[in-house]
């Protein structure tokens, strides 16, 4: 497990990366785990909860001595991160990060980073509106769904690590170019926040908010994430949302007029074609049990 | 409880219908308690749970000597039904509903009843996208609301009656007119189920099904709701759905637009606004303990 690797370090000690360190124990692993952060009481939270070893302060020194250092920071601190990592890079490290979206990580990374080969992009479909390092659980990731971005340059042995890394949390792996990846986030993530956040703002202004009950209450959970990183997200991924948004529209227009004019086939074809693709959802691996919810 | 209520005639013996009969027995009502269906199979499968005492075929009989009727069957089958019961109708009789739409109700049954002021329109918040008598449960209404839709006209008795019913189901009342009963849920139910169906089937078409995650799965949890349930939803409140489509797209629009024009400070206002609203919810009384949904 994560063979030669001595010491990891996670970079943002929330949700995600405090439950990458209780993983990562959790499934016998016996380096040193290395926590970092831009507020010092969330990592010494994290490291009271057994999410990492050591509250680290000096990001470089962490760097020189690690193998893996994984980026759990909201996506705008990425930019910074990357510049003080490039400084203390060696051809033994391997990086990798939970950002949301990734075209932009990658450019980021191209232009950064001395050997992006070494950087191997992940996004664990695991997190949800809950944050900080009380919430982290050693079970966050298992069943579901990660998703490994390469490009022709990746280093073979970077990408074994971080499929290594995720794979002994539990996840089951996907592989997606990172154009890809948006595309699909935008589809099956941001615009469900997008629609969500809009629905509980449109039922707070004109009423409703009373009377609604458990389907609302699902519908719209994902819109108590937390609006710095989802402005990061849409921001980053703006033109897949943009389109995501554009066909979303035409659909609503669509439908808005075989309801006007009365076309009852129509409306109970599309009704009877979504509950079939949603009852077929998720087809394989992925565990339905209830846990705290994915982004 | 239920003073002077000897037998309740359950039309429908699904899930509503069906939790119906369980809840009042649970409560400790001790008259009798008929179901009446379309489908023999399915009536005959309430009586084994429990959920009516007796499978009636007759409903003019039942309707005879039952002070309560409560029509518990898809929307479409109203108009029939109020038809059957006026020819049977008697002074000491209340009829109630569970449907999710009021104004087309009402209508119906001042059109149909010879005296429609003891029919006491109810929606009871609960549900979801189970059906059957085999997944009702004795508290699938308790902690949650109930509308009670009046008009000038409804029976002081029959109001009674009929908020006694959904008190003793542990339900919390909430009264509004059928006109803002509709105007409401269209936002808070009926938009949602249809972005809902609509994201299941983009994402059905472009791809990101396999990677979708608990985000997802709770956001479009609505959309295997029964097809024909919805038809009935959405065309009897079509004017209101529409209303509330073209508000929704309104919106819409003017997030894409802020999203292009990198309006970062309008975004995160937003997401501020939804997210405070969505932790504010639910304020009172609402039981967030999970259970079947609500529609």
């Amino acid at each position: 497990m994560l063979h030669g690797v001595n010491q990891i370090t996670i970079i943002g000690t929330g949700l995600l990366g405090g439950s990458i360190g209780l993983g990562l124990r959790d499934a016998g692993y016996q380096g040193q785990i290395m926590g970092l952060g831009r507020q010092r009481q969330t990592v010494e939270e994290a490291r009271l909860r057994g999410c990492v070893d050591e509250v680290c302060t000096d990001l470089g020194a962490a760097v020189r001595d690690s193998q893996l250092v994984i980026l759990a920071t909201p996506l705008s601190s990425f930019q910074t991160l990357l510049d003080q990592i490039a400084r203390e890079d060696h051809d033994d490290l391997v990086i990798t990060d939970v950002g949301s979206t990734k075209q932009q990580v990658y450019a980021m990374a191209r232009q950064r980073l001395p050997q992006p080969a070494r950087f191997v992009g992940s996004h664990p479909m695991a997190g949800g509106e809950r944050h900080g390092p009380k919430h982290a659980r050693a079970d966050l990731f298992r069943g579901k769904p990660c998703i490994i971005t390469l490009d022709d340059d990746t280093d073979r042995g970077a990408r074994l690590l971080v499929e290594d890394l995720w794979t002994q949390l539990g996840m089951r792996l996907i592989h997606l170019s990172a154009e890809e990846h948006d595309r699909q986030v935008a589809v099956i993530s941001h615009l469900p926040h997008l629609l969500a956040s809009l629905i509980v703002e449109l039922a707070s202004d004109q009423g409703g908010l009373e009377i609604a009950s458990t389907g609302f209450g699902d519908t719209t959970r994902v819109a108590s994430g937390d609006p710095k990183v989802w402005l990061d997200i849409f921001t980053t991924n703006q033109e897949a949302v943009i389109h995501a948004i554009d066909v979303f529209s035409d659909r609503l227009a669509t439908f808005r007029q075989v309801l006007t004019r009365d076309d009852h086939r129509s409306i109970l074809e599309f009704l009877q074609r979504s509950k079939e693709a949603r009852d077929r959802w998720p087809k394989t691996g992925f565990d339905r049990r209830r846990s705290t919810g994915s982004d």
